[in-house]
């Protein structure tokens, strides 16, 4: 018994440190409670009660259903059911009508047929991915709503009226939900993804940086600097596993109308772009950190040589990362990230530089054999730092520039 | 017009690949179907009416919204219905017997406080990801029954026959929809999940080889072999982005009875783990492969000379992989595994003998200062070629083997 008091306790535990570190995820709880609430009343109002009659459950149920933690999933889920519905109620009038012309004996076969037919082929509809990413719910709706139709028309006479009170109680909630997520605390899609992506670009000019610089102090003081980098190096780890979130973001920003300092016609796909190539970023500093990681190190002497150039070179790149995320942050074009990027790529040329002067700086010193393989160990997250990163840096500052002209023009 | 026709051919015409593609697609597509027309029997059939009443179209609502593509995730939905409907069945109740306690003023407030309440504790415990992994659906349709018992107790007299007939319609429907989806081509989310590793590790086999390969043919036939080695250079891509689809299917394997080779216990997340240390692994094929497009390139001469070792490494390494791969997908271990892995470090232990002896093989060629860097290109590669993946190759190995011997306990 001890232990599962102690299992709920850590289970509360952890649920309260999720409300306290989103206190919007609280909001939005409190935002369904509420929504659902109103949508009771229909329920409960006489007069309400006489309009939509015993359907209006469908409006609960649609509250439930349809109501997402971001306005442009609400707004999405909204638009693929009445869009569903709609589209699904017309469809078994119609078969209900050809099915009411054949008869009393063909009239189960004609229905039966219909819905076998059209719940394969929606089904079947949800497998592409460009139906899936967009219409995936509409098409549940479809199916659900067709054949609840269609089967129903068999016994209740006045398909008309089921047809059109269901809808208008599916209206009646899904205009709830929207108005209700866009009125109190809305929580956008679109500047969550923006926050995503400026987060993660910080995130990974942390990790650069700390990277690195744990390299060249691996020695050094590593009793005192372990425990405050590890965080920052793990930064990047998020910038991996951040694909999905943004694909789905990306598709629901979509959906939503102007707010804040965002325009209706924003370059969404923009930031999937930009996601892909932080990514591939992300990608080089985790080859970097298993360079830092691994048991051959470099000696001393080397390091200390390279130590400067290299901090130099990955502040400049963390700098510009940073710079990036400012832009991003603020939608606005940053004034210094030419003479930021002017500034890096000239502490790579230096880092190249240094290198080719490298083995001249070795031989004199005598430690070529079993040196000289140390040497490339040295190098090698140099390289990394400079072909790698640059690279991606550059194609981000194009592609950046890019979305920034998109939205000066918008 | 013509356009139009034309975005509609195109759309048909992928639809139809998608099916040629995976034709369990197509079945499942009629499997639904097939569901969803017997179900409507339910309604057809004057007998089952009388006993199930006007709720049957829950039955239909549920192989709607229950029936999914693997087994697995259909039995887990179906779990999760049945048992959030029955929770929320009795609390709804005693929250009903209270509100009628309290007099027919405080009915209404009492019950939608009672709503409010549960509804955002419900939508909140959706926010705790241990929850989500498992309970999301059930936790909505918690939510869902418990509005719609509670709401509809104020008007329906027979609260106990409304309840009893929604649970007694549910069941039917998720039993007639796990029987279809078990007896019918059922599609396993551990079979899938099995294939899907065990492809990916033979991806991953096909990358390396031809990442190394690409790597020192560079000059030589580069026209010829451009086309056929990129399919499998772009392999690792997929390892990348698999990590969702692993955890999904993880967590709907776990729901499923023995099928196959597989049985209850099956260490189901095991696989996870391995289909991290696969993903670090493609993490450096990535790094490795920015090395082999980016623009310094080695001069011939040390190419050459490392291309056999190089060669060696990488298909040694391959083959490592894709014994495990073959491992994995007969459940059996392995007898040469070891031999295997042990000739791949030997041929890890030469390489790095090799790249020791290339600084005095280089100096009596006088290329020293300006090919010394490019030395350090080479020998990037080799270096993530043994540091790397060697590390993670054996990790991976064991933990295969700790796999393989909780297979063979149970």
């Amino acid at each position: 018994i001890a232990g599962f008091v102690l299992k709920v306790w850590k289970f509360l535990k952890k649920a309260w440190d999720i409300g306290v570190d989103d206190p919007r995820k609280v909001i939005h709880c409190l935002k369904v409670g509420m929504a659902l609430t109103v949508v009771s009343l229909v329920y409960f109002t006489r007069p309400l009660y006489e309009g939509v009659g015993g359907n209006a459950m469908w409006a609960i149920m649609t509250v439930v259903v349809v109501f997402e933690n971001t306005v442009g999933a609400t707004i999405s889920k909204s638009l693929n059911r009445v869009s569903g519905t709609t589209l699904a109620g017309f469809l078994a009038f119609g078969v209900h009508w050809v099915a009411s012309q054949s008869g009393h004996k063909f009239e189960p076969v004609v229905i039966g047929a219909s819905v076998f037919l059209l719940a394969s082929a929606a089904t079947f509809s949800r497998f592409i991915p460009s139906v899936k990413a967009r219409f995936d719910y509409g098409a549940l709706i479809f199916i659900l709503t067709f054949s609840l139709v269609a089967v129903s028309g068999y016994r209740v006479e006045e398909l008309f009226d089921l047809a059109h009170q269901r809808l208008s109680t599916i209206i009646i909630g899904t205009s709830l939900c929207v108005l209700v997520t866009m009125l109190i605390c809305p929580i956008w899609a679109g500047q969550e993804l923006n926050a995503l992506i400026s987060r993660n670009m910080d995130k990974l000019a942390d990790s650069l940086d700390g990277c690195v610089e744990g390299y060249f102090d691996h020695h050094g003081e590593l009793e005192d600097s372990d425990k405050q980098p590890g965080k920052n190096l793990i930064g990047y780890k998020c910038v991996l596993n951040s694909k999905t979130t943004e694909e789905s973001m990306t598709n629901f920003a979509r959906w939503e109308p102007a707010h804040g300092r965002f325009n209706f016609k924003h370059p969404w796909k923009q930031y999937l772009k930009i996601g892909a190539s932080m990514r591939s970023c992300a990608y080089s500093i985790e080859a970097l950190n298993n360079c830092v990681d691994s048991e051959n190190q470099a000696p001393e002497s080397i390091k200390k040589h390279l130590s400067n150039i290299c901090l130099k070179v990955s502040s400049n790149s963390s700098c510009v990362i940073k710079e990036l995320a400012k832009t991003i942050k603020t939608l606005k074009k940053s004034s210094s990230i030419d003479f930021l990027v002017e500034e890096m790529s000239s502490a790579v040329q230096d880092l190249q530089n240094e290198i080719k002067s490298l083995p001249n700086l070795l031989r004199p010193a005598e430690l070529l054999l079993p040196k000289s393989k140390e040497t490339e160990k040295t190098t090698s997250p140099i390289y990394l730092l400079e072909v790698i990163p640059v690279v991606i840096l550059v194609s981000l500052l194009i592609e950046t520039s890019s979305r920034i002209q998109d939205i000066v023009k918008t």
